[in-house]
């Protein structure tokens, strides 16, 4: 049996005993009853992840930046040189970039792993040297990569989660790193939801009217190419259209699930990575919070297919992780808050 | 010169040098300029508020709940029985409340003031001691508060941030408990807003209908019975329809502008005495930021007339300074990004 097979086969739903008895919980802190508005429903949803009420903390906190460059990038729909990946990608192993500085804000570990950037990367601490490839190929070629790529990045997408959790990590966040990688999550999105590529296309680190315009007819081209279609296996319209990270994410997502681990989502590249693998297995989606709505308007259309409601709003586009990550204290609040709230009866408060 | 006097004396707009020195920066540093969206913005402001660039961390935090009783219960305008307000200071000191949960999760100290609760409030670590009275006079029956009462309530407050930055604390956070409050607040905020009373008038901690239409026709009594106005002195409005942890919170907002020292303002009794605050003192408003938008209208309407954007919306209502509290990470990592970034330059990124 595949590594992701056996993955898929062990994801069940979401404990809906834990989650009843959360919201029994909810009734009797010292609070008035819905007055903590998302906060409460995410704490329910916690419980029902980890399958006990109350939750345990979530922490320690992994955040895993999956990185990978784009054969797409050639079709000119980022202003930004391909280089820029691996620069950033050193960039987050010494330390200084914002997902850096995201991450000792919230008290999180920051992984980075080469899924497939184009140059060379140092060793270093912190990385997890994966590289499947150079880069993807050209989508509007053909498949960004081929069957057994697309096996193996999930692959190493699984392993990184079941190493974190080994470990010790109880909650675990998506980050990606690669110049082009709206592009093809704009195309997953877009199949995956329906939704046209002009809608769920946006500006990704900052492009002007007419790249924009250039980069929907790109994806438009490669989902025509491609006879990319929702009706096809997903592993198919992920191999098409997608990139090593979002391969990455698909494997870290799903496999998260199957350990009862929630994972909160950041923008655009883990939105339609998370609508892979919730069409690979529903159930996954029971573990997943919404940490922003990105600027990215694909990211609140997939959101909206996958009905998740994000945590932080704060018109935020860099990726990295850093909207999820600054969801972080929000999730260990809502866990902390059925872990240490005394009721209305150990207080001695007075009901209404 | 009274403490009010000198305070409001001592304030001075935000440094607009240190705000273009963080524009500057904010655009050298390795992410897309704007990427941040409101997290770039806070930063900024933030450098204005300390005056400097980068600014330092907003750390150690305190949060002040500012606790009092109020008169107009008598006029049933909450289910709550009075005395749940001196069960709630109990519970706050006891370590037990949403606020105390959030504390810890954020790493603030929690510092309650007895402003006038109506009730006895045992001693303890955490407690100040200042209780005006055993809450204050029905609102519908003449002023709140005397005019010596409101400017020894102030004077608390003013004294309460003086003492949080003597001991270290670099971020304030208000506060607040007091059955009732919600009422005195929309008083306040449709005086200062000009907006009817029914538009700024929220279930506060859960009502219905019929007792939201009777608490709506109370504020209307107490504004007219008070001849409230916006073109009264705002100390005489604050008085006739305020409550003491209003006037404490309007104390500690002037003083904290007093002392450079920003201030994360909570919901809707926060919003209230901001209003009060801006109107002795317009350049405060510089100091604060607004932690999360309550579900309370007024809270809404508040923050637009001090055209603050909040940095959570979780559909809250609690109260305690629990909305503000989320929001300390959000500031923090404001900071952190323009202190420990690294430049393009610094890191050899290539720009776009």
């Amino acid at each position: 049996m595949s590594l992701l097979t056996q993955t898929v086969a062990a994801i069940t739903p979401a404990s809906s005993e834990a989650m009843t008895a959360a919201q029994e919980r909810q009734s009797v802190l010292t609070k008035p009853l819905g007055s903590l508005g998302a906060l409460e429903d995410l704490g329910t949803r916690l419980c029902g992840m980890y399958g006990e009420c109350p939750p345990p903390m979530p922490e320690p906190v992994t955040i895993a930046v999956f990185a990978g460059d784009h054969g797409v990038h050639a079709q000119g729909v980022s202003p930004w040189p391909q280089e820029v990946t691996t620069q950033m990608v050193g960039n987050f192993l010494s330390g200084g970039a914002v997902i850096n500085a995201l991450g000792r804000q919230v008290g999180a570990e920051v992984l980075v792993i080469d899924m497939g950037v184009a140059g060379e990367v140092p060793q270093a601490p912190g990385l997890k040297a994966h590289k499947i490839a150079a880069g993807t190929f050209d989508m509007t070629q053909g498949p960004a990569m081929t069957p057994t790529q697309v096996q193996a990045a999930i692959d190493v997408g699984i392993e990184v989660a079941r190493d974190c959790v080994a470990r010790g990590s109880r909650l675990l966040v998506t980050g990606d790193m690669g110049i082009a990688n709206t592009t093809a999550s704009a195309a997953l999105i877009s199949v995956f939801t329906g939704l046209d590529v002009a809608e769920v296309t946006g500006r990704g680190t900052g492009i002007d009217n007419p790249m924009l315009a250039h980069k929907v007819s790109v994806i438009e081209a490669a989902i025509r190419i491609n006879q990319a279609s929702p009706n096809n296996d997903p592993l198919q319209t992920l191999a098409a259209l997608g990139g090593f990270e979002h391969a990455g994410v698909v494997g870290y997502l799903l496999s998260a699930a199957a350990l009862h681990t929630p994972v909160i989502l950041d923008g655009v590249i883990a939105c339609s990575a998370a609508l892979v693998a919730r069409a690979i297995a529903p159930s996954a989606a029971d573990y997943w919070v919404a940490g922003h709505r990105s600027v990215e308007p694909g990211a609140g259309a997939a959101l909206a297919s996958l009905d998740l409601v994000p945590l932080v709003d704060l018109q935020m586009r860099l990726g990295e992780g850093s909207g999820a990550a600054l969801a972080v204290p929000l999730v260990q609040a809502s866990a902390r808050i059925l872990r240490e709230v005394a009721t209305f009866d150990s207080a001695g408060v007075s009901h209404k």
